[in-house]
């Protein structure tokens, strides 16, 4: 199975533009899982709801998502990418998902990070989408902060997680390294790079988008300062293998009976 | 407050050997939580159930607890140490605590290693210790690999992790560091050193002792050549400031009705 990522450097408001940039470099590549950055069709840094308002789409039936079904379908290509997605009067923070056959699903955004808090609203569950007898998890960005995020999604079968992100923090490609050993999984991380500039805000990206093995190997990464795609052929079967020594299971030798705190909504 | 790491080498079976160097060492600081190595007393690897029976303690009440207890009331110390409990007819690797004052509470390993299933009986419980009005979270070695662990003490009001280990694998120490980020708290990981050879087997314990800080930094470590002593000051307030942006706080942010298959036995 052939999987990557597309590190790209999106220009605020720009959707027509950063759209045809990603086609453009898709298209060089076929018969694949590619994951694309958080929010990279718009941009990230809102000034405000009616800002969002103006530039979130429908998924499906928008133009982001139209292009990428296009794209999807001429190269045989498995496309994972952030979009701002307008539902109803609603906003989320979103990760779409389109098959070569046109299929659709998206993945919601539920822990939402510093000012996405003001306009999008929380999504209500986890993504687990499969492709052939493949399960990759989706979540998003800040998600990784939550190890129960990446515990979830493996137990419910996902052999790798697909992560959409605009990473800041200079954690996340570290962590991602520690959810695939502990989780005995593959990630996916699409980070973007560049600065943006909004009135007197500012955020700059830190790139390193990868890709890392269920023993916390970077098979591929990216540095931070170009737009990048890399793909990289995996044996997806390892992610089966949840033997760590002759005597140790990852999912074997947990003692849920001793977890229940972290399902419970009051713990003291 | 002031917490350290006593790393040491220990040698397999020379348990009054072991002690005494320990006691000598600790005789130099005072006023402190110190954290030892895993099994510090008897060495690791035990080559029959024959062998950890002969070499297993009482808790209290054997040798090693014994003399923890006399320098932990003679230097004002509150000492987590590593220790192979007997208790009736099982075999535990445990965590002993003693106090200043003469009280002695005990964590049993939970996950256990590879070949430690072959010998000890596997904990029912994790276990927090309070010192004035902080909270100590005890657990051993590879436990860490569990976020789920690091997890349920910190919701239960853990502000640092106590961490004996004899690590060989090369992850422990860079899992500590997400731990504490992800959770906010501190972290103590006293490792020990050497290499252990008993009949064909041999292992080489990675050193790498550390205290690390709530953002993952860590505050003093040691190398994997020398016994080592450390202690630092720390504020143990800011292990209680869970905000990380404005709009983000570790607890208030966690979505449990989303993580409810963790503390489930069955998952699918």
């Amino acid at each position: 199975m052939r999987i990557g990522f597309l590190q790209l450097r999106p220009k605020f408001g720009a959707v027509k533009q950063n759209v045809r940039k990603a086609v453009s470099l898709l298209s060089r590549v076929s018969d694949a899982v590619i994951v694309l950055p958080e929010l990279f069709n718009t941009g990230y840094l809102f000034r405000n709801a009616d800002e969002l308002a103006s530039l979130a789409e429908k998924v499906p039936g928008g133009y982001t998502t139209s292009e990428m079904k296009k794209v999807a379908k001429c190269n045989n290509l498995h496309i994972i990418f952030g979009i701002a997605q307008k539902a109803k009067k609603k906003y989320f923070n979103s990760a779409a998902y389109v098959s070569p056959k046109g299929k659709v699903s998206v993945y919601q955004k539920v822990h939402l990070f510093d000012r996405e808090k003001l306009f999008f609203t929380r999504g209500k569950s986890l993504k687990i989408i499969s492709i052939g007898e493949a399960k990759f998890g989706i979540f998003i960005c800040f998600d990784w902060s939550f190890p129960e995020v990446a515990r979830v999604l493996m137990l419910q079968g996902a052999q790798v997680l697909c992560h959409p992100s605009n990473l800041i923090l200079p954690y996340g490609q570290d962590a991602m390294k520690m959810r695939c050993i502990e989780n005995g999984v593959f990630a996916i991380t699409a980070n973007r790079i560049g600065t943006e500039r909004r009135g007197t805000m500012s955020l700059t990206f830190t790139g390193g988008s990868q890709i890392v093995d269920p023993r916390g190997e970077v098979l591929v990464s990216a540095g931070d300062r170009s737009e990048s795609l890399k793909v990289v052929e995996i044996d997806i079967e390892r992610a089966n293998d949840k033997n760590i020594t002759s005597n140790n299971n990852i999912v074997e030798d947990r003692v849920p009976v001793l977890y229940s705190c972290i399902a419970r909504k009051k713990i003291r």
